[in-house]
Protein backbone atom coordinates (compact mmCIF):
# COMPACT_ATOMS: atom_id res chain seq x y z
CA UNK A 1 0.00 0.00 0.00
CA UNK A 2 2.94 2.52 0.70
CA UNK A 3 3.47 3.58 -2.99
CA UNK A 4 -0.34 4.13 -3.47
CA UNK A 5 -0.44 5.83 -0.28
CA UNK A 6 2.33 8.25 -1.08
CA UNK A 7 0.99 8.90 -4.36
CA UNK A 8 -2.56 9.53 -3.41
CA UNK A 9 -1.14 12.01 -0.60
CA UNK A 10 1.01 13.61 -2.79
CA UNK A 11 3.33 13.95 0.33
CA UNK A 12 7.06 12.84 0.31
CA UNK A 13 7.93 10.51 3.63
CA UNK A 14 10.77 13.22 4.45
CA UNK A 15 11.26 17.08 3.29
CA UNK A 16 13.95 18.45 1.77
CA UNK A 17 15.89 20.39 4.69
CA UNK A 18 18.99 21.40 2.21
CA UNK A 19 18.08 25.19 1.51
CA UNK A 20 19.27 28.14 3.21
CA UNK A 21 17.99 28.35 6.91
CA UNK A 22 16.62 31.89 7.53
CA UNK A 23 17.81 33.41 10.74
CA UNK A 24 14.31 33.02 11.80
CA UNK A 25 13.57 29.16 10.97
CA UNK A 26 17.01 29.21 12.34
CA UNK A 27 15.80 30.49 16.00
CA UNK A 28 12.84 28.55 15.72
CA UNK A 29 14.56 24.84 15.51
CA UNK A 30 16.92 26.27 18.32
CA UNK A 31 14.30 27.00 20.77
CA UNK A 32 12.21 24.06 20.16
CA UNK A 33 15.59 22.05 20.29
CA UNK A 34 15.92 23.86 24.13
CA UNK A 35 12.48 24.08 25.28
CA UNK A 36 12.10 19.79 24.74
CA UNK A 37 15.25 19.63 26.54
CA UNK A 38 15.14 22.17 29.64
CA UNK A 39 11.05 22.75 29.30
CA UNK A 40 9.88 26.24 28.35
CA UNK A 41 10.26 27.62 31.62
CA UNK A 42 13.63 26.43 32.34
CA UNK A 43 14.73 28.07 29.64
CA UNK A 44 16.01 31.21 29.03
CA UNK A 45 16.39 34.06 26.51
CA UNK A 46 19.84 34.69 26.43
CA UNK A 47 20.39 30.88 26.40
CA UNK A 48 18.27 31.32 23.20
CA UNK A 49 20.35 33.70 22.01
CA UNK A 50 23.43 31.91 22.33
CA UNK A 51 22.62 28.64 21.05
CA UNK A 52 20.87 30.67 18.14
CA UNK A 53 24.15 33.06 17.66
CA UNK A 54 22.19 35.78 17.84
CA UNK A 55 22.29 38.83 20.03
CA UNK A 56 19.38 39.76 22.57
CA UNK A 57 18.04 42.69 21.02
CA UNK A 58 17.83 41.05 17.51
CA UNK A 59 16.14 38.15 19.18
CA UNK A 60 13.91 39.93 20.39
CA UNK A 61 13.39 41.71 17.36
CA UNK A 62 12.70 38.57 15.45
CA UNK A 63 10.89 36.58 17.82
CA UNK A 64 9.34 39.44 20.54
CA UNK A 65 8.77 37.50 23.30
CA UNK A 66 9.61 34.25 24.58
CA UNK A 67 5.78 33.17 24.64
CA UNK A 68 5.60 34.35 20.90
CA UNK A 69 7.98 31.58 20.07
CA UNK A 70 6.63 29.09 21.92
CA UNK A 71 3.01 29.85 20.02
CA UNK A 72 5.31 30.09 16.81
CA UNK A 73 6.65 26.64 16.95
CA UNK A 74 3.85 25.10 18.00
CA UNK A 75 1.50 26.98 15.29
CA UNK A 76 3.90 25.68 12.65
CA UNK A 77 4.08 22.04 13.47
CA UNK A 78 -0.24 22.24 13.69
CA UNK A 79 -0.58 24.01 10.57
CA UNK A 80 1.71 21.30 8.74
CA UNK A 81 -0.24 18.22 10.18
CA UNK A 82 -3.22 20.18 9.27
CA UNK A 83 -1.82 20.97 5.50
CA UNK A 84 -0.35 17.42 5.40
CA UNK A 85 -4.19 15.59 6.74
CA UNK A 86 -6.02 17.68 4.47
CA UNK A 87 -4.03 16.99 1.63
CA UNK A 88 -5.23 13.05 2.42
CA UNK A 89 -9.19 14.31 2.66
CA UNK A 90 -8.57 15.74 -0.56
CA UNK A 91 -7.14 13.16 -1.94
CA UNK A 92 -7.66 9.66 -0.84
CA UNK A 93 -10.97 7.83 -1.40
CA UNK A 94 -13.73 6.13 1.33
CA UNK A 95 -13.47 6.46 4.98
CA UNK A 96 -10.87 3.76 5.36
CA UNK A 97 -8.88 4.61 2.89
CA UNK A 98 -8.31 8.25 4.28
CA UNK A 99 -7.97 7.20 7.80
CA UNK A 100 -5.26 4.60 6.88
CA UNK A 101 -3.56 7.50 5.34
CA UNK A 102 -4.64 10.36 7.76
CA UNK A 103 -2.65 7.36 10.25
CA UNK A 104 0.47 7.55 8.27
CA UNK A 105 0.94 11.30 7.99
CA UNK A 106 -0.07 11.57 11.67
CA UNK A 107 2.86 9.72 12.67
CA UNK A 108 5.39 10.51 10.10
CA UNK A 109 4.78 14.14 11.44
CA UNK A 110 5.57 12.92 14.67
CA UNK A 111 8.95 11.05 13.64
CA UNK A 112 10.12 13.98 11.49
CA UNK A 113 9.64 16.91 14.08
CA UNK A 114 10.79 15.44 17.05
CA UNK A 115 11.68 18.33 19.05
CA UNK A 116 8.07 20.67 18.41
CA UNK A 117 5.96 17.65 19.33
CA UNK A 118 7.67 17.44 22.30
CA UNK A 119 7.32 21.18 22.52
CA UNK A 120 3.81 21.28 21.50
CA UNK A 121 2.83 17.84 23.96
CA UNK A 122 4.95 19.38 26.66
CA UNK A 123 4.11 23.02 26.87
CA UNK A 124 1.15 24.28 24.93
CA UNK A 125 -0.54 24.89 28.03
CA UNK A 126 1.77 27.72 29.05
CA UNK A 127 0.26 29.85 26.01
CA UNK A 128 -1.78 32.57 27.46
CA UNK A 129 -4.50 34.62 25.94
CA UNK A 130 -5.04 35.25 22.14
CA UNK A 131 -2.20 32.37 21.28
CA UNK A 132 -3.68 29.95 23.95
CA UNK A 133 -6.94 30.79 21.57
CA UNK A 134 -5.47 30.27 18.04
CA UNK A 135 -3.51 27.09 18.87
CA UNK A 136 -6.49 25.24 20.62
CA UNK A 137 -8.66 26.59 17.66
CA UNK A 138 -5.62 25.22 15.01
CA UNK A 139 -5.82 21.75 17.08
CA UNK A 140 -9.47 21.54 16.80
CA UNK A 141 -9.51 21.55 13.34
CA UNK A 142 -6.83 19.01 13.11
CA UNK A 143 -8.88 16.79 15.37
CA UNK A 144 -12.11 17.75 12.95
CA UNK A 145 -10.70 15.79 10.61
CA UNK A 146 -10.78 12.36 12.63
CA UNK A 147 -14.14 13.14 13.46
CA UNK A 148 -14.99 13.91 9.89
CA UNK A 149 -13.66 10.55 8.55
CA UNK A 150 -15.16 8.83 11.17
CA UNK A 151 -18.34 10.53 10.97
CA UNK A 152 -18.03 9.58 6.47
CA UNK A 153 -17.24 6.20 7.77
CA UNK A 154 -20.62 5.79 9.48
CA UNK A 155 -22.75 7.67 6.55
CA UNK A 156 -21.22 4.39 4.49
CA UNK A 157 -22.27 2.26 7.31
CA UNK A 158 -18.45 0.87 7.74
CA UNK A 159 -18.29 2.52 11.12
CA UNK A 160 -20.47 2.33 14.08
CA UNK A 161 -19.74 5.32 15.91
CA UNK A 162 -18.22 8.75 15.23
CA UNK A 163 -18.56 10.34 18.72
CA UNK A 164 -16.22 12.42 20.17
CA UNK A 165 -15.04 10.04 22.99
CA UNK A 166 -13.64 7.79 20.60
CA UNK A 167 -12.21 10.61 18.25
CA UNK A 168 -10.11 11.55 21.26
CA UNK A 169 -9.61 7.85 21.78
CA UNK A 170 -7.97 7.61 18.68
CA UNK A 171 -6.19 10.88 18.70
CA UNK A 172 -4.86 10.12 22.00
CA UNK A 173 -3.18 6.73 20.93
CA UNK A 174 -1.54 8.30 17.68
CA UNK A 175 -0.11 11.58 19.45
CA UNK A 176 1.10 9.34 22.92
CA UNK A 177 3.46 7.58 19.87
CA UNK A 178 5.41 10.57 20.36
CA UNK A 179 7.08 8.79 23.81
CA UNK A 180 8.38 5.47 22.26
CA UNK A 181 7.86 6.14 18.16
CA UNK A 182 11.22 5.09 17.11
CA UNK A 183 12.12 6.27 13.35
CA UNK A 184 15.41 4.48 13.65
CA UNK A 185 13.72 1.11 15.21
CA UNK A 186 13.33 -2.37 14.04
CA UNK A 187 9.74 -1.62 12.54
CA UNK A 188 9.30 1.18 10.51
CA UNK A 189 7.25 4.00 11.23
CA UNK A 190 4.69 3.25 8.17
CA UNK A 191 4.11 -0.30 9.84
CA UNK A 192 3.26 1.20 12.74
CA UNK A 193 1.11 3.57 11.64
CA UNK A 194 -0.50 0.72 10.10
CA UNK A 195 -0.78 -1.98 12.57
CA UNK A 196 -2.38 0.86 15.14
CA UNK A 197 -5.13 2.02 11.95
CA UNK A 198 -5.52 -1.65 11.75
CA UNK A 199 -6.44 -1.81 15.60
CA UNK A 200 -8.14 0.46 15.52
CA UNK A 201 -10.32 -0.10 12.31
CA UNK A 202 -10.80 -3.55 13.62
CA UNK A 203 -12.37 -1.56 16.48
CA UNK A 204 -14.45 0.96 14.75
CA UNK A 205 -15.33 -1.18 11.62
CA UNK A 206 -18.61 -3.06 11.66
CA UNK A 207 -18.13 -6.93 10.59
CA UNK A 208 -19.00 -7.95 6.80
CA UNK A 209 -22.02 -9.91 8.08
CA UNK A 210 -23.80 -9.89 10.82
CA UNK A 211 -23.47 -12.75 13.33
CA UNK A 212 -26.38 -13.83 15.50
CA UNK A 213 -27.09 -12.74 18.55
CA UNK A 214 -25.50 -15.03 21.14
CA UNK B 1 -21.20 -2.96 35.70
CA UNK B 2 -20.07 -0.28 38.58
CA UNK B 3 -20.66 -2.02 41.01
CA UNK B 4 -19.54 -5.01 40.15
CA UNK B 5 -16.19 -3.37 38.89
CA UNK B 6 -15.25 -1.77 42.49
CA UNK B 7 -15.98 -5.28 44.17
CA UNK B 8 -14.36 -7.53 41.90
CA UNK B 9 -11.03 -4.61 41.84
CA UNK B 10 -11.81 -4.43 46.04
CA UNK B 11 -10.51 -0.54 44.94
CA UNK B 12 -12.45 2.42 46.14
CA UNK B 13 -13.09 4.87 43.47
CA UNK B 14 -11.41 7.60 45.55
CA UNK B 15 -9.01 7.11 48.34
CA UNK B 16 -9.38 8.87 51.82
CA UNK B 17 -7.22 12.01 52.18
CA UNK B 18 -8.27 12.98 55.86
CA UNK B 19 -4.73 11.26 57.19
CA UNK B 20 -2.59 13.83 58.57
CA UNK B 21 -0.13 14.74 55.70
CA UNK B 22 3.56 14.06 57.02
CA UNK B 23 5.87 16.83 56.28
CA UNK B 24 7.50 14.42 53.12
CA UNK B 25 4.12 13.93 51.91
CA UNK B 26 3.91 18.04 52.00
CA UNK B 27 7.28 18.11 49.64
CA UNK B 28 5.77 15.78 47.20
CA UNK B 29 2.71 16.92 47.22
CA UNK B 30 3.88 20.54 46.78
CA UNK B 31 6.54 19.55 44.35
CA UNK B 32 4.09 17.85 42.04
CA UNK B 33 1.76 21.02 42.16
CA UNK B 34 5.04 22.98 40.98
CA UNK B 35 6.87 21.04 38.27
CA UNK B 36 3.42 20.17 36.88
CA UNK B 37 3.23 24.23 36.70
CA UNK B 38 6.26 25.20 35.90
CA UNK B 39 8.37 22.14 34.55
CA UNK B 40 11.16 21.04 36.68
CA UNK B 41 14.04 22.31 34.81
CA UNK B 42 11.83 25.65 36.09
CA UNK B 43 11.15 25.33 39.99
CA UNK B 44 14.09 26.02 41.69
CA UNK B 45 14.77 24.38 45.19
CA UNK B 46 14.01 27.25 47.04
CA UNK B 47 10.62 27.84 45.19
CA UNK B 48 9.82 24.31 46.47
CA UNK B 49 10.67 25.18 50.31
CA UNK B 50 8.85 28.29 50.34
CA UNK B 51 5.92 26.99 48.78
CA UNK B 52 5.88 23.63 51.23
CA UNK B 53 7.00 25.97 54.20
CA UNK B 54 10.02 24.40 55.46
CA UNK B 55 13.70 25.66 55.06
CA UNK B 56 15.81 24.94 52.77
CA UNK B 57 18.49 22.91 54.72
CA UNK B 58 15.20 20.46 56.22
CA UNK B 59 14.38 20.54 52.54
CA UNK B 60 17.17 18.73 51.32
CA UNK B 61 17.09 16.38 54.69
CA UNK B 62 14.11 15.48 53.23
CA UNK B 63 14.09 15.11 49.73
CA UNK B 64 18.02 14.69 49.45
CA UNK B 65 18.04 16.53 45.87
CA UNK B 66 15.74 17.72 43.47
CA UNK B 67 16.13 14.88 41.38
CA UNK B 68 15.46 13.05 43.95
CA UNK B 69 12.13 14.20 44.19
CA UNK B 70 11.30 14.39 40.82
CA UNK B 71 11.76 10.51 41.39
CA UNK B 72 10.54 9.71 44.33
CA UNK B 73 6.69 11.28 43.44
CA UNK B 74 7.35 9.53 39.89
CA UNK B 75 7.72 6.08 41.83
CA UNK B 76 4.77 6.72 43.97
CA UNK B 77 2.99 7.50 41.15
CA UNK B 78 4.04 4.38 39.02
CA UNK B 79 3.87 2.32 41.83
CA UNK B 80 0.02 2.97 43.00
CA UNK B 81 -1.20 2.48 39.52
CA UNK B 82 0.83 -1.05 39.66
CA UNK B 83 -0.70 -1.92 42.61
CA UNK B 84 -3.92 -1.13 41.53
CA UNK B 85 -3.55 -3.12 38.29
CA UNK B 86 -2.42 -6.19 40.52
CA UNK B 87 -5.63 -6.06 42.35
CA UNK B 88 -7.08 -6.57 39.47
CA UNK B 89 -5.27 -9.43 38.01
CA UNK B 90 -5.43 -10.77 41.09
CA UNK B 91 -9.67 -10.54 41.58
CA UNK B 92 -11.20 -10.11 38.16
CA UNK B 93 -11.66 -13.89 35.91
CA UNK B 94 -11.12 -13.63 32.23
CA UNK B 95 -8.97 -11.22 29.93
CA UNK B 96 -12.17 -9.39 28.92
CA UNK B 97 -12.89 -8.69 32.65
CA UNK B 98 -8.97 -7.81 33.50
CA UNK B 99 -8.99 -5.74 30.65
CA UNK B 100 -12.03 -3.64 31.29
CA UNK B 101 -11.01 -3.08 35.03
CA UNK B 102 -6.98 -2.52 34.22
CA UNK B 103 -8.48 0.52 31.85
CA UNK B 104 -11.08 1.96 34.60
CA UNK B 105 -8.26 1.91 37.38
CA UNK B 106 -6.12 3.33 34.63
CA UNK B 107 -8.42 6.13 33.80
CA UNK B 108 -9.13 6.57 37.63
CA UNK B 109 -5.47 7.09 38.76
CA UNK B 110 -4.91 9.69 35.97
CA UNK B 111 -7.82 11.66 37.15
CA UNK B 112 -7.60 11.41 40.97
CA UNK B 113 -3.47 12.43 40.25
CA UNK B 114 -3.61 15.11 37.58
CA UNK B 115 -0.55 17.36 38.99
CA UNK B 116 2.02 13.47 39.36
CA UNK B 117 0.69 12.09 36.33
CA UNK B 118 1.36 15.57 34.16
CA UNK B 119 5.07 15.70 35.64
CA UNK B 120 5.57 12.00 35.45
CA UNK B 121 4.48 12.53 31.57
CA UNK B 122 6.72 15.42 30.71
CA UNK B 123 9.40 14.96 32.90
CA UNK B 124 10.34 11.50 33.37
CA UNK B 125 13.07 11.99 30.48
CA UNK B 126 15.02 14.69 33.25
CA UNK B 127 15.51 11.41 35.47
CA UNK B 128 19.41 10.03 35.03
CA UNK B 129 21.38 6.81 36.24
CA UNK B 130 19.94 4.92 38.65
CA UNK B 131 16.95 6.38 38.98
CA UNK B 132 16.06 6.88 35.25
CA UNK B 133 16.40 2.59 35.16
CA UNK B 134 14.41 2.53 38.33
CA UNK B 135 11.29 4.33 37.07
CA UNK B 136 11.77 2.51 33.44
CA UNK B 137 11.65 -0.75 35.14
CA UNK B 138 8.25 0.02 37.05
CA UNK B 139 6.65 1.56 34.01
CA UNK B 140 7.77 -1.92 31.91
CA UNK B 141 6.13 -3.85 34.85
CA UNK B 142 3.34 -1.78 34.70
CA UNK B 143 3.09 -2.27 30.79
CA UNK B 144 3.64 -6.18 31.35
CA UNK B 145 0.39 -5.95 32.87
CA UNK B 146 -2.02 -5.30 29.90
CA UNK B 147 0.62 -7.39 27.75
CA UNK B 148 -0.09 -10.55 29.71
CA UNK B 149 -4.19 -9.94 29.61
CA UNK B 150 -4.15 -9.26 25.35
CA UNK B 151 -2.09 -13.02 25.90
CA UNK B 152 -4.22 -14.52 28.03
CA UNK B 153 -7.07 -13.34 25.47
CA UNK B 154 -4.96 -15.04 22.92
CA UNK B 155 -4.82 -17.99 24.64
CA UNK B 156 -8.74 -18.18 25.35
CA UNK B 157 -9.05 -17.28 22.01
CA UNK B 158 -10.73 -14.08 22.41
CA UNK B 159 -8.16 -11.59 21.48
CA UNK B 160 -6.43 -11.54 17.51
CA UNK B 161 -3.19 -10.67 18.70
CA UNK B 162 -0.79 -9.35 21.47
CA UNK B 163 2.37 -7.80 20.09
CA UNK B 164 4.04 -5.02 21.47
CA UNK B 165 2.91 -2.12 19.25
CA UNK B 166 -0.84 -3.40 20.00
CA UNK B 167 0.39 -2.78 23.71
CA UNK B 168 1.75 0.28 23.15
CA UNK B 169 -0.81 1.28 21.48
CA UNK B 170 -3.77 0.58 23.50
CA UNK B 171 -1.24 2.18 26.33
CA UNK B 172 -0.69 5.24 24.42
CA UNK B 173 -4.26 5.47 23.95
CA UNK B 174 -5.00 5.33 27.80
CA UNK B 175 -1.99 7.50 28.97
CA UNK B 176 -2.94 10.29 26.65
CA UNK B 177 -6.56 11.03 28.23
CA UNK B 178 -4.67 12.80 31.07
CA UNK B 179 -4.01 15.80 28.42
CA UNK B 180 -8.53 16.16 27.98
CA UNK B 181 -9.69 13.58 30.96
CA UNK B 182 -11.88 16.17 33.02
CA UNK B 183 -13.61 14.24 36.13
CA UNK B 184 -15.91 17.00 36.51
CA UNK B 185 -17.00 16.95 32.96
CA UNK B 186 -20.43 15.45 31.66
CA UNK B 187 -19.23 12.32 31.08
CA UNK B 188 -18.02 10.20 34.20
CA UNK B 189 -14.63 9.37 34.23
CA UNK B 190 -15.86 5.22 34.84
CA UNK B 191 -17.78 5.68 31.39
CA UNK B 192 -14.55 7.33 29.24
CA UNK B 193 -12.91 4.56 30.59
CA UNK B 194 -15.67 1.70 29.55
CA UNK B 195 -16.17 3.33 25.64
CA UNK B 196 -12.36 3.28 25.32
CA UNK B 197 -12.25 -0.28 26.57
CA UNK B 198 -15.34 -0.85 23.95
CA UNK B 199 -13.09 0.83 21.26
CA UNK B 200 -10.04 -1.23 22.33
CA UNK B 201 -11.84 -4.38 22.79
CA UNK B 202 -13.82 -4.69 19.60
CA UNK B 203 -10.30 -4.15 17.83
CA UNK B 204 -8.59 -7.07 19.19
CA UNK B 205 -11.44 -9.33 20.40
CA UNK B 206 -12.25 -11.82 17.26
CA UNK B 207 -15.93 -11.70 16.44
CA UNK B 208 -17.80 -14.68 17.74
CA UNK B 209 -18.44 -16.55 14.36
CA UNK B 210 -16.68 -16.79 11.79
CA UNK B 211 -17.59 -14.61 8.66
CA UNK B 212 -17.04 -15.82 5.37
CA UNK B 213 -14.20 -15.25 3.17
CA UNK B 214 -15.17 -12.32 0.92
Amino acid sequence: MSEDADAMSGIPVSKNRQHEETTGERILRVAAEKFAEKGYHGTGVAELGDAAGIKRGALYYHIGSKEDLLFRLSRRHVEEALARGRAVMANAVGAVGKFRLLVREHLRTLAERRSEVIVVMHEMHALTGERAVQLKALRSEYEELFATVLQEGVEEGAFRSADRIEVLGVLSMLNYTYVWLDPNGPVSVDEIADRLADLILHGVQLPQRDTPAA
